[in-house]
């Protein structure tokens, strides 16, 4: 995630895929709407895992316009309509104000 | 995650953790701490996922007051300096305040 301090705006999102999900060229959409989003004004970074259960995305924003632009651009609509008929079986997203933060590296030498 | 409705906060905690930390029973602290939390006043709910890379755990709380006290629980600061010393490579700890979300179901029979 590029510098940045608190306040800004985090996109927390939590899904479960259909079991046909894969097979429906899931990764592929994911994949171009990543690229897509890296684009866009205001985009901070993200951070993304998966399991056999769950996934969580966290992406991060700069403001609430950032946010707003990059759901209504026509790419992203077209997606979350493809997301919502073809991918997902549930989930939820939540945007969030983060405001503080705090981050922790290990000495390099301690592992 | 209960019934509940924004505002509410989450704390984002990303994390990587050392080879080691296996072998040195992170699983087993991460478990206490998590049925440590569920007891808390205020505790909303829990959503976690890793994969060899990275974990992402956001847990949810009905306001800064119990994000506190579960910082302040005497157990949660021991397993937090465990995890400093033994478990983390490096993480980033987020508190952000939930001010939306959205919710969605696909219908069952559309499996």
């Amino acid at each position: 995630m590029k510098a940045d301090s608190a306040p800004y705006y985090a996109v927390i999102f939590s899904n479960k895929l259909k079991p046909s999900a894969p097979e429906l060229g899931y990764a592929k959409v994911a994949e171009q709407m990543q690229a897509l989003a890296e684009q866009q004004p205001g985009y901070l970074g993200v951070e993304s895992v998966r399991d056999a259960q769950l996934g969580i995305t966290v992406s991060y924003w700069r403001d609430e316009d950032a946010i707003r632009e990059w759901r209504n651009h026509v790419d992203h609509q077209v997606a979350r309509n493809l997301g919502r008929e073809q991918f997902y079986q549930s989930y939820h997203l939540r945007v969030a104000k983060v405001e503080r933060e705090y981050h922790f590296e290990a000495e390099p030498i301690d592992g």
